[in-house]
């Protein structure tokens, strides 16, 4: 899968922010790759790239309209058709990150068809999977897990393989849903696995490696959300991680997409050390990873400390104050 | 999805009696429905019914060719293609609850085609899941999880089903593995969901109902084991359980495919409790399944006691003395 560059974002009509984190994401981590975002009457989100149409963002040198955001089931809404057509016809591939396959909707299938532009879907792998084995591999492995979906999980991941790289560690960025799949140009999206191959994909995603080569995995929903546990469970048997960082966001009343409230974090860390230790026995937590952006800077360093005190481990905003903290306890517990 | 009746049951060449466990569910529950069985030189896997060719079968009167036999993956063995091509050929249409679909083998495909029989891979849901919405939902639901994987789950829950219509309850098994679906004709294979709908294909499999009816639903993998556990985490998240029982094989020495030991009973109980709740704070255990086969009677009504003294729940061994005990407990503790 070689998805071409530049790309054109398009965020459809999402309701909110969150629903446009695909987009959100490659721009947070590559923005070069990007020439501007599409959005349709009623978009609630915004990437701060420059709004264009299809033929300002040819005309920019746009190879591929990414279908940049997400929504509860992931189908494709049939509003969306018509763009995404334009596109195709103005000579650009498509590329998804929806369940619902592109080439499953006759009239984006047709245009590419007719154009000979190529349709990339990537939450299908085309790898077949074998279910988990369980078996202990060499190598060292990190997890960002959640006390809900959409708290920073791979920002976190993608904070602490740059921070490791800065200190020569040598690490790699492993993705397990579209954007991270799309920012690292490969991964798999482990949400669309067959749910019998959820743990056996996580296993082949994080392979037996050099004692001293870190996998910095990025985490998929949350133990305690009632849509989402069984990918979570599946990846943290799968990732047999070492290590794991609690990624948090102090705002949320309710999981998102339903009406629960979110586990604290001790809770968090209580459940995953207890169903990790299943395929990893020294599973321990080495940091916490909070999103302070209410908060103004003093209050925010203030929550951070007494997070850090209260667990007797780094608390850190990643964006804000970045994951240093955590890297040099990584370090401490995990010497080479 | 009508599959027709009778079946001739195929065990290939399987190298136990586990792996012909589809077979060996469907003769336990449903041998009428059967004319016999055909097995590959080499087969360790025995139903118990006579063995015929495809010829013999056909003049018995079957319809329909069931690929009886799971392996580790799924994956159909390629020298088992002539006996299914066999069978299409005389006539019969074919079944399989392998995760492979019979379709993407070219032999077969061309085969069905050629003679107009009809191809069905129960693992393969037609249905379009929602993700799960964790929403309480009215009518009372009784899981059977387990210590591993292949450890009387299904049985159980059929066994539950049978004894608590035979005492005037409003009760239907819900299938959530192959064998279930061929037995009860209807039914989701969990293992086969895209991994985000394991939860909403639960959901959808026991919806809300009247107040005092009780879905009985088959349990799947097991919380311990690390190549399923995730499927099994979805799944009790979807059903919500009121009250759950626990299934157990003592002869078990590390669980089923892989090297781990079993987790005790109270493991089970524990960490079933501890997720369940998140869907359905009441959640409870209300009896242990044993499968007593290797002990002698009185040795096995002694386990059986100790076990129900240890844990203060009713422990049967479903096939040898029945779940009425299990029955009992749970009229007692849900009184309509």
């Amino acid at each position: 899968m070689q998805i071409e560059r530049p790309y054109l974002l398009f965020l459809g009509d999402v309701p909110d922010a969150l629903a446009a984190k695909t987009a959100a994401g490659i721009v947070d981590w590559r923005r070069d790759w990007c020439v501007g975002q599409m959005r349709l009457p009623g978009c609630n989100a915004d990437t701060g790239l420059p709004d264009m149409t299809v033929a300002e963002a040819v005309a920019a040198g746009a190879r591929t309209f990414v279908v940049g955001a997400v929504n509860a089931g992931g189908i494709l809404p049939r509003h969306w058709v018509a763009s995404i057509v334009a596109a195709i016809e103005a000579g650009m591939d498509v590329a998804s990150g929806l369940h619902m396959r592109l080439g499953d909707d006759p009239d984006i299938r047709a245009a590419a068809e007719a154009h000979g532009r190529r349709l990339f879907d990537v939450r299908h792998s085309g790898e077949r999977f074998a279910t988990g084995k369980g078996v202990k591999r060499p190598g060292r492995r990190i997890l960002t897990v959640g006390t809900d979906c959409s708290v920073g999980k791979k920002y976190t991941a993608l904070a602490l393989e740059a921070e490791m790289r800065a200190r020569g560690l040598d690490a790699d960025f492993r993705a397990t849903g579209q954007t991270g799949v799309f920012i690292s140009g490969r991964g798999v999206a482990i949400d669309a696995v067959v749910a019998d191959f959820i743990a056996g994909a996580a296993e082949w995603l994080t392979p037996a490696a050099d004692p001293a080569h870190w996998d910095v995995v990025e985490g998929q929903g949350s133990l305690f959300h009632p849509s989402f546990a069984g990918v979570t469970l599946g990846l943290l048997h799968g990732a047999q991680p070492d290590a794991f960082v609690v990624c948090h966001e102090p705002t949320r009343r309710t999981m998102r997409g339903v009406a629960h409230p979110l586990p604290t974090i001790a809770e968090v860390i209580d459940l995953t050390v207890a169903c990790g230790r299943l395929t990893n026995p020294a599973i321990r937590c080495v940091g916490i990873a909070v999103n302070t952006a209410a908060l103004a800077e003093a209050d925010a360093r203030a929550a951070l400390d007494a997070l850090a005190a209260e667990y007797a481990l780094p608390a850190v905003d990643p964006v804000r104050f970045g994951v240093g903290p955590i890297v040099e306890r990584l370090v401490a517990e995990f010497p080479s």
